[in-house]
């Protein structure tokens, strides 16, 4: 097995997928699933340093699955609940961070999402989950702390669209790749989180802890700074 | 060298960095430059078939020049012209195939735009051009006719941001890694393309053709229709 972050040729990530989440962002609830991209070089594995926050960046933690894709997948029915299963690979816990001031100015002014989302180590993920060890990936739960603070925790039975659904929706657009990662959208409590904290996430089925990530928030430095677009 | 479409990790295009394209979609002028992702799944090699137009969907053409990176590059600095032109390790023609109605509504709802730009297909790209054969990036005429009727024709001298400060932009959120591929924006002209035409593009320096894409547009079929999101 490639590691995660080499072996993924796009990461995908499904937007508003909890309604909790949806509401405490004062979002609209999308009529169909709707997507966005991550850039590989988003990942940061296990023990490979900390998250680094950008110059006057707000940055939001979202604690979500992640699916890694076995097979390649064109238009898939999403009434194929175990074909989708059959497609996965194995799984992974992942934290999507967001430039959330980034994606604010981006929603307002009617620009791509990518830079809120895409800088360098705004992807941890935990080491890869064989899956067998998730009979159900919608039985799973998700939690997310802060300092030792808990600030996100819930079934990802809550999904408004399961995986299934996802992985139609997605394939019906751009075709999903073995190694390709798929997050599938993160329950509410999402919120700040800055220099100097330490997150800590677990992925757990049954009590039973299956993966964590624990990685620390520095200053990225260099050239870039928040400014207007 | 790998072909552009197993070789590259990620796909960054600059947005609205042609002055008279900005104004022919009544777009808002960037104070800085901006760019998206598009799935390295959506590139169309050459003589790899039709672009599949999606059902409902109004697909647009962006003729561009696309550079291909040849070593990792973070946090690049915008004044090192000639560090820009070493980190490159060629050329090609590319069409960033956009739907624009789905961009359209992406656009007035916040959404991000990469269903809009990474559907199958939405990437045509020529053979690869080797960085001697174009001795200043900034110096080449891109054009597009649809069923032999030219619609872009311009400069890459045109644009708004030139490529030492697109690198600099993008590897300051995002390393650009060997293979990536970042396509420079596309002049004014852009328009409708439907099934049963054909593109034809052209990359030429001082008159002399570098590279061509010619492409033909097909239904794409199966599940995706555009609807409201
Ligand atoms: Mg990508
Ligand atoms: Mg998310
Ligand atoms: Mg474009």
């Amino acid at each position: 097995m490639a590691s995660i972050r080499s072996g993924a040729r796009k990461v995908i990530c499904i937007g508003r997928n909890y309604a909790d989440h949806i509401t405490e962002l004062k979002n609209a609830r999308p009529k169909q699933p709707f997507f966005f991209l991550k850039p590989p070089s988003s990942i940061l594995p296990p023990k490979a340093g900390p998250v680094l926050a950008p110059k006057g960046v707000l940055m939001h933690f979202e604690v979500e699955l992640g699916c890694v894709i076995g097979k390649s997948l064109r238009d898939f029915d999403p009434a194929d609940e175990q074909g989708a299963i059959d497609a996965i690979d194995g799984y992974c816990l992942a934290i999507d961070m967001t430039a959330r001031n980034v994606q604010d100015e981006a929603k307002k002014k009617g620009l791509p999402w990518s830079i809120a989302k895409g800088f360098d180590t705004f992807l941890p993920v935990s080491e890869y989950i064989p899956k067998a060890a998730i009979p159900d990936p919608h039985t799973v739960d998700l939690s997310l702390f802060v300092d030792g603070k808990l600030k996100q925790s819930d079934s990802t039975g809550l999904m408004l669209y399961r995986i299934p659904r996802q992985l139609a929706d997605i394939s019906r657009v751009m075709t999903l790749e073995k190694g390709d990662l798929v997050l599938t959208g993160t329950p509410k409590g999402v919120g700040p989180v800055t220099v100097g904290e330490t997150m800590k996430a677990f992925l757990k089925v049954n009590d039973q802890e299956l993966a964590r990530i624990e990685v620390d928030v520095a200053e990225k430095g260099g050239r870039y700074a928040f400014q207007e677009t």
